[in-house]
């Protein structure tokens, strides 16, 4: 009951098949646990493909509003082997429980083997601590990423858009973000109070800021402060997209082509 | 919705309506916090009182067992103007919903317009943020400060006021207070345990200690406990001053002539 | 009500009386905390028994599949006076809430009077604070040690044994440890995941290693955890003894002679 699935899997079939294994490895466990935790915001089973050049993912939540565009290219990881392209779907709260106890200075290896549909999941610092888990079966969706014809840009470090977003989450369920020519401004609003929260151009927060036209728009502040608490926590550099009453674009800036990108929909406002 | 409604307010009134506005600001937005957050322990709606001197409130709890004399002089802000007095009603658990994330290293702007009703706090770090909030229809009682004859009076270090009174809380509802010629003891008993805290009049944490008359008296912790946590959060030393079963008064120091003191009903013990 | 029953008590007793007392103290206050809860983590109420050698205690938990064998000597106390033996039960949570705000630079003073049945716990930093507690009625069970013919002994620093047994219990209620002639394997599994850490015998985890025949057997995991959380917050080494489908002893170093071994049954596997 106890023994290792992948090498029991191993001795029942003949050699080749050993190399239909996905095989990734990387110094900082906690990394991949923050990367995990950042897909678990907006879904809870992920459905991954793995191919020659690295890990994807592109998924929505249940109710249709967000979508998250993930990235890990083979460049991102220490080791990684992938003979032929596979498909695993996780569920992302089991694999964080596993990773609940992972640490920055603790070493990752994963290891998928196709036969077995088994995930090992091994741990490495003066202790060797390996974790393997049942994978669920994969979807075949395959979704595009939406093409919205955004008219503003604005580039900050993660940081502070995470301060923005917790100040206008004290409160209402519901943040109106605004760019003019020369600002960047978030308000909310609720029975007793509102927040107006401004950031001009020549902020010390602000990196980039581009208006092609201004515009403004209204979104989900729940769903929006997951995405930024998640995304924040495995990148410092961050670049939000919108246009009148679109669709916003979360882009989080990721190391070696990687890539961790929201999109979330507009509320409509009442008239 | 999210227009501010100060400016609002401005546009549709004649221009000399302006100088009705209170204006304060300090450098230490956390402290303001901390202030309320020491009134919070004992009411849920304030009402200030907004002169030329400053800002005041007296208010009792709703029971009646506790008051508090609440008073932050002008010379404590950085800026501070006040054409003509007011008054003005807010919740408290409202304002501190909006301060929750204040820092100490953040100043703070408030900006009371009385045509309008409502309060405009404004935090500034390299973020600027601003909150607006309703406030309530002020009530009208003016109390008075009750005048007792105190025979014991003992001063000391807020931080271990706040030790004792959180040991004595870890047994009981009631605290006795006792103040002898030489000593300051606090004890507490419930079914089981009980507990007696001796406090040298020679102690490091005593700063003064005067004894006209030696006296005992009961006091509900719950009430001490929240107002001695309250007050050490804005001031290092506290006086408490009473005599036999009578109430006490906890006087917190604070700079610049303000005043935070707290007043609480004796517990009658059952003969 | 409020008065030191221990001091009334003196008062209506013939002064000899006084001899029966038990009076121990100690500098760190916080450890004496921490040996108290570690002996929580098996039973509610303890029966210890003080000699003129130190005080013991040695208990099963209500469902008798763990067992508690714990020593603090005379040695480890800085002062200790037991005129003659006595046993004493005390509630264990009532005890860890007198002394939750016990700190490690603080003194402890315990004295036991056998006439009033009262505990009295002193515990001294720039304050006195004295805490009363009443005994219960002292069982008269007397519990033997069991005598297993463990197969194999491994020593290890306790912060690895709590981080072993702390990724375990991520994944399933029981544990199978399993000792081979060259390593340490302890692996849970529950529906969908399992887990396997192996501890080399030349780990640096590892500080003594010692098989006269390789063992595996299986333990309820949240009593280990228990069991190992609690001793590593008052020992540094700990050994655990074992043989195949048996029991497991679980024992962490002490200074002075102190003991604090716990002996857990084996869950037995179904067939």
């Amino acid at each position: 009951m106890l023994e290792n699935p992948l090498s029991e899997a191993s001795k029942n079939k003949p050699e080749p098949s050993a190399s239909h294994q996905l095989k990734a490895s990387m110094n900082d466990a906690r990394l991949f646990r923050n990367l995990m935790a950042s897909l678990s915001s907006i879904i809870e089973e992920a459905d991954f493909t793995a191919t020659l050049d690295g890990i994807k993912l592109r998924a929505m939540d249940p109710s249709h509003i967000a979508m998250i565009d993930f990235e890990w290219a083979r460049a991102s990881f220490d080791q990684y082997q992938c003979p032929s392209p596979t498909r695993l779907r996780l569920s992302l709260s089991n694999l964080l429980k596993l990773l609940k106890r992972s640490r920055s200075d603790e070493r990752l290896e994963i290891v998928y083997d196709d036969a077995s549909k088994k995930l090992q999941v091994t741990l490495r610092n003066n202790l060797v601590r390996k974790f393997i888990t049942s994978t669920l079966e994969p979807s075949t969706d395959q979704l595009p990423v939406p093409k919205i014809p955004f008219t503003v840009r604005v580039k900050l470090t993660a940081a502070s858009l995470r301060d923005i977003i917790d100040d206008a989450s004290t409160i209402g369920d519901n943040v109106r973000l605004e760019v003019t020519t020369d600002k960047f401004v978030v308000s909310a609003s609720e029975s007793l109070n509102s927040a107006i929260i401004e950031i001009d151009k020549a902020s010390d927060a602000v990196l980039d800021f581009d208006v092609k036209q201004p515009a403004q728009s209204t979104y989900n502040l729940n769903y929006l402060a997951e995405m930024v608490r998640a995304g924040s926590g495995v990148s410092e550099v961050v670049s939000i997209e919108f246009a009148n009453s679109a669709p916003i674009k979360v882009d989080f800036e990721m190391i070696n082509q990687g890539r961790l990108a929201y999109y979330l929909a507009d509320r409509k406002e009442p008239e």
